[in-house]
């Protein structure tokens, strides 16, 4: 696949199909390929074969004098299904459809998608778009779309996909003018043929690109998605993702405790926690972050900031603590070092205020720079200074100067950090060439979550191992509650002593064999929820009080359930109070995934669950402890034992990979609760529930 | 106050104290009012009585042929004192000081500082500083300050007020690349005597200056601070605060149960909840949000969002819900227009993507534009595109007319939004002029926050009253539990009926009377914990079980208190499980707050609590419910009866009022629990501490 999409992004030729002067899709694109100087040839296809942009055109691509790498469609949408046999025909092997007037306009429109898409593949055809705006390779110069192009052209390491094609532009627009170089801006447009997903396939092993940024509506094939993103992980490629779709998170909050718990939102941030996906709230974050990354590399330990601005250093603080960005304080021999340099009214701590000693004395940038990323704890050290967008002063010229000197002179790259967002202008990067400032990023509040972004990127993927996430083969479907029990024992979870009792006498026997008060349940693999319908009944410790339990409950249960199969009661002992916590399983379009969060009257209160998707490791789970809202909980509260993390999170892993050995007909195990008295966690209720086979 | 920070902030005439050839700091002011062409007269003043700049000068001010207006003193520290005497010697009455070297550096320099400021005081001087960058006066061209001037010189109605002379610098050079003019930038410095607050108070009247844009590390006035603020809304201006120190927030919240529920920056957050202080996140956040103001005024309503980008819809839509905008859906009739005017695939929802129909036909702006600024329910229009930074084409020039006339036309201000954050240059100036575009603002990720902040300003200001501030006079000091009921029964606040009992038989006796089962509890002033020590007895109904558990309290509080008096038990009738909050109040800078959560068990999981500045109203006690964490507790959980708010609130309120009414030297009157069950809402247990008096 790669190997097609390569020809389709680096199309040494290129056929326009639906090229005229009265289009003014074919004027922009046109005009796009004569601006930027593609090397290459762009062919002109036309019904009648009429001359357009002043240049000659043919009227089939059978008629051409190559079979170009690729055909970009333009013609009126009745006239698409005739442009795609031609193209096929004509022996071309990747298209890409500007038309719209498809999926995004309803049902006909989809209907129409899925006819064109058949016929594509059916003639070797693969397709981007339809409704695509194209893409720009700013590597290799060649610009395959209407967009009009902005007056910088600056070519690096970032690529953008995006499913919308404005969009796309913002992007590209916003990083060209942030200074940050670009290889690619692809429009995927409808996806009908040729994913999100495919792309990021694709440029995860792209030689020009090292960086990569989505934004995403949608995402339609999630474990192709998921593939392609921990290949652009293993390849060394940050993604960072800007995903819309966030605001139907409150609504699915509301259901976070049935098997429904998996809001798509919540899904795709643990898709993002596990794979190493960088996540963004904004555009403008989107491209720092990407920024960051193309001008530094993974960043290997803490941030050092120095400022003369106390302001900026206290904003730093703040938002570091909101996004969870460490500042290391520096170390002793770090902090003697500084001493020696720096004024008396100076301080050590790190964010750093070298005050406006630093005005009269532009030098002490420098020399402070250059001991903070000797700091053992420093990974990257980023200078609070205003980058000029346009010429500069003696004033500001040395204090740059200087800060270039102590931002290369470390063993860690070094940001120049602009307080406020503002442009980085050709002026400015002549600038940073002239005075040396290897890098600028800004302002302080988008550095900041960028630096946090990747601090954790780099922290994780250094220590990510690939995990499996193909299912055993199924070899058994427990379905009642005894079966879950039995089962979840088996596969390692701890589960208390229980008994089946057909009879009351069954029932005695087994709390006198138990020798502690028992709890009835009853036994019957069509009644779920059986609290509610007087199927439990806790604290049994006389002979007498288990017979009447016994019958009130069958009774209760065949009034319920009339004609279901009411096989006995479970009997297990009664536990002690304990933290009671619940973990379920449930599919999705991501695969299987899985919840815990405190269960008994915390759930109900707070709704607080952490998500992952199945597999998980034991770290995984600890994570998700730590994640709960909740979590102080989990360390003992009105004096009962905290609840033993270790022992927590590997009954939680247990139970994932439980459900996981079961197979994607299982919809969804339950356990709640899940109790916990020190390291002493046990399985008190399981629930499975299947779909059709 | 205000008469004499006019003469301050508007001077006709400035001696400049420390001029000299050989101080940047001297070369950096006076080139300063070069630049700018200061209209009165500037006057330097040296020790020696040399000429500087080029221009003559005094040894002392009392040589001046006027007395100034204001000084502005640089020179060193040591001769700061002299330069005060002289100043106030020669009848100036205002004094800005740039010498660094006071509280800023510790405790030395915070006694000099105290010393400086008692000397000016005495002398009849304001003095704003020292360490202040001074200030730059927009609207009458006056520049007291070293800071170097940027090239735009926009002038408008935007003050920003800040104690960081860089961070002043820092957000007014980001306010005129985003085209947003200013009345002034002034640094406060150390604030020894003019403080934020007075210059807030100097800006709610100064006529030229309609939006207040503070950055603040301290406040260092908070009484004084909340009436400026107070009457900065009275007059109908917007004050937005980035205020530092959130990252404190962490280990606050740890106590949040204790009497020191209060971190400092939760009460901030509380004062601009009821103040209408609009608090942002950032320096972008400041800056946008005050323009929006600057060129929009107040929002009588919703916002409309339109644009060719279903990207830029779905962006603004999360964001919208993440930080609580309103995008109300279009009436009927709206919708209707709609339809008769837009292709069959364009929605009719808020945002609205109208597509790249608008494209082809860019007319389809105004129509759209027209008709949803009708709407009823919308009071503001915002139309996503890009505003070009330089020259435009004829493209975007057809479409920027068109949102121009459809911006203009309705009855509501209507903005432009940039997609994501772009400078305003003057050449966008003169395309908003010549294309008739009223406003913009942007990137879109920062417009909706700066909308939803407007709209919840221009909603609750409309509907705010002045609170009285002032407590009674205190009458009475209720100490124990006992006085603390007997108190807030009389002040409202419903409490069981209970009984005072001095031997085990008035206990039985009370027992009798109830009849119900009762609680006994310890009752002595020195025990504030009375269920740590073995002081709490619960759910007693028989007399054996009282006389018995009345003896055993009353050993176990004399074993505990050796030497305390223990007056007897408390009686009260055991009450059924209900839900149960936690209201406490406390003392602060910013006057007395009041604390609520849901107590019991959840306090300690959640560290759940809502803060305000007392006095409250009940619907300041309702939204504190709704703000919690864990509300929907309130509504009934495990069948439990739910709390009626209204009540609840009632009896929050109440507490608050019965706090402020006992003077300043109650240190913290807290009930918990206050246990609801529906609209039957009872104090349980009280404790009032003071402090001396």
């Amino acid at each position: 696949m790669s190997t097609a999409l390569d020809k389709m992004f680096r199309p040494r030729s290129v056929a326009l199909v639906g090229a005229s002067d009265r289009s003014p899709w074919s004027r922009l694109v046109h005009a796009n390929f004569s601006r930027i100087g593609f090397e290459g040839n762009v062919h002109l296809v036309n019904r009648r074969g009429a001359d357009a942009h002043g240049q000659s055109a043919v009227k089939s691509c059978r008629d051409l004098p190559e079979v170009p790498d690729l055909a970009y469609i333009f013609v009126p949408n009745e006239g698409v299904a005739e442009a795609v046999e031609d193209t096929s025909a004509a022996g071309i092997r990747n298209a890409m459809i500007l038309t719209s007037g498809y999926a995004e306009t309803g049902t006909d429109g989809d209907s129409a998608q899925v006819a064109l898409v058949q016929r594509a593949r059916d003639a070797g055809l693969r397709v981007l778009g339809p409704n695509s705006l194209g893409f720009i390779n700013y590597a290799d110069r060649i610009p395959v779309s209407p967009t009009p192009l902005m007056h910088d052209w600056l070519s690096g390491p970032v690529a953008i996909v995006s499913q919308s094609g404005a969009t796309t532009q913002v992007i590209a627009s916003f990083a060209q003018q942030q200074g940050i170089g670009l290889s690619y801006a692809i429009a995927t447009g409808n996806e009908a043929d040729v994913s999100s997903a495919d792309v990021l396939d694709f440029l995860a092993d792209e030689p020009q690109t090292r960086v990569i940024a989505m934004f995403a509506e949608t995402i339609n094939d999630p474990p192709a998605f998921r593939q392609a993103a921990q290949r652009a992980r293993a390849n060394g490629k940050p993604v960072i993702v800007l995903k819309v779709g966030r605001s139907e998170l409150a609504s699915k909050l509301a259901q976070a405790h049935t098997g429904s718990v998996t809001g798509d939102d919540r899904i795709f941030d643990a898709v993002c926690r596990q794979d190493g996906i960088i996540r963004v709230g904004s555009i403008e974050e989107l491209v720092t972050t990407a920024g960051l990354f193309a001008q530094g590399g993974p960043i290997d330990g803490g941030v050092a900031i120095v400022s003369i601005s106390g302001g900026a250093c206290e904003i730093m603080a703040d938002v570091a603590v909101d996004v969870g960005l460490s500042l290391p304080q520096f170390a002793p021999e770090t902090v003697e070092k500084l001493q020696g340099c720096i004024a008396s009214y100076g301080g050590t701590l790190n964010p750093m205020d070298i005050t406006g000693a630093a005005v009269v004395d532009p030098s002490l940038f420098e020399t402070v720079l250059r001991i903070v990323s000797d700091d053992p704890a420093i990974g990257v050290a980023a200078c609070v200074y205003d980058l000029p967008r346009g010429e500069t002063d003696y004033l500001h010229e040395a204090a740059l100067r200087h800060i270039g000197n102590g931002l290369r002179a470390g063993r860690r790259p070094g940001f120049l950090v602009n307080q406020a967002l503002r442009p980085v202008t050709a002026a400015s990067r002549g600038l940073m060439e002239d005075l040396g400032i290897p890098a600028v990023i800004g302002g302080v509040d988008l550095a900041v979550r960028a630096f946090a972004a990747a601090e954790r990127w780099s922290r994780t993927t250094a220590s990510a191992l690939a995990k499996p996430m193909t299912a055993d083969t199924p070899s058994e479907r427990p379905s009642s509650e005894r079966e879950a029990l039995d089962y979840l024992e088996k596969k390692g979870v701890r589960i208390p002593p229980r008994a089946f009792a057909l009879t009351a006498g069954e029932a005695v026997a087994a709390w006198r064999a138990m020798g502690s008060p028992v709890v009835l349940k009853v036994a019957s693999p069509a009644i779920l929820h059986k609290s509610d319908i007087g199927g439990v009944r806790l604290n049994l410790n006389d002979e007498a009080a288990i017979v009447t339990a016994f019958g009130e409950i069958i009774a209760a249960a065949k009034s319920a359930y009339p004609g279901a199969p009411i096989e006995g009661c479970l009997v297990l002992p009664m536990r002690e109070p304990g933290l009671e916590m619940f973990v379920g399983t449930a599919q999705s379009a991501w695969g299987p995934v899985i919840a815990a969060g405190l269960g008994g009257v915390w759930i109900e209160a707070l709704a607080d669950t952490s998500l992952r998707l199945l597999p998980i490791t034991d770290a995984d789970a600890l994570a998700m402890l730590s994640e709960l809202r909740g979590a102080r909980v989990l360390d003992g509260y009105r004096g009962q034992t905290a609840a033993d993390r270790d022992a927590l999170a590997a009954a939680i892993r247990t139970i994932g990979d439980a459900a996981l050995a079961l197979g994607s007909d299982l919809v969804s195990l339950e356990v709640n609760p899940l109790r916990a008295r020190g390291a002493d966690v046990e399985a008190l209720d399981a629930l499975a529930i299947w779909g059709d086979p």
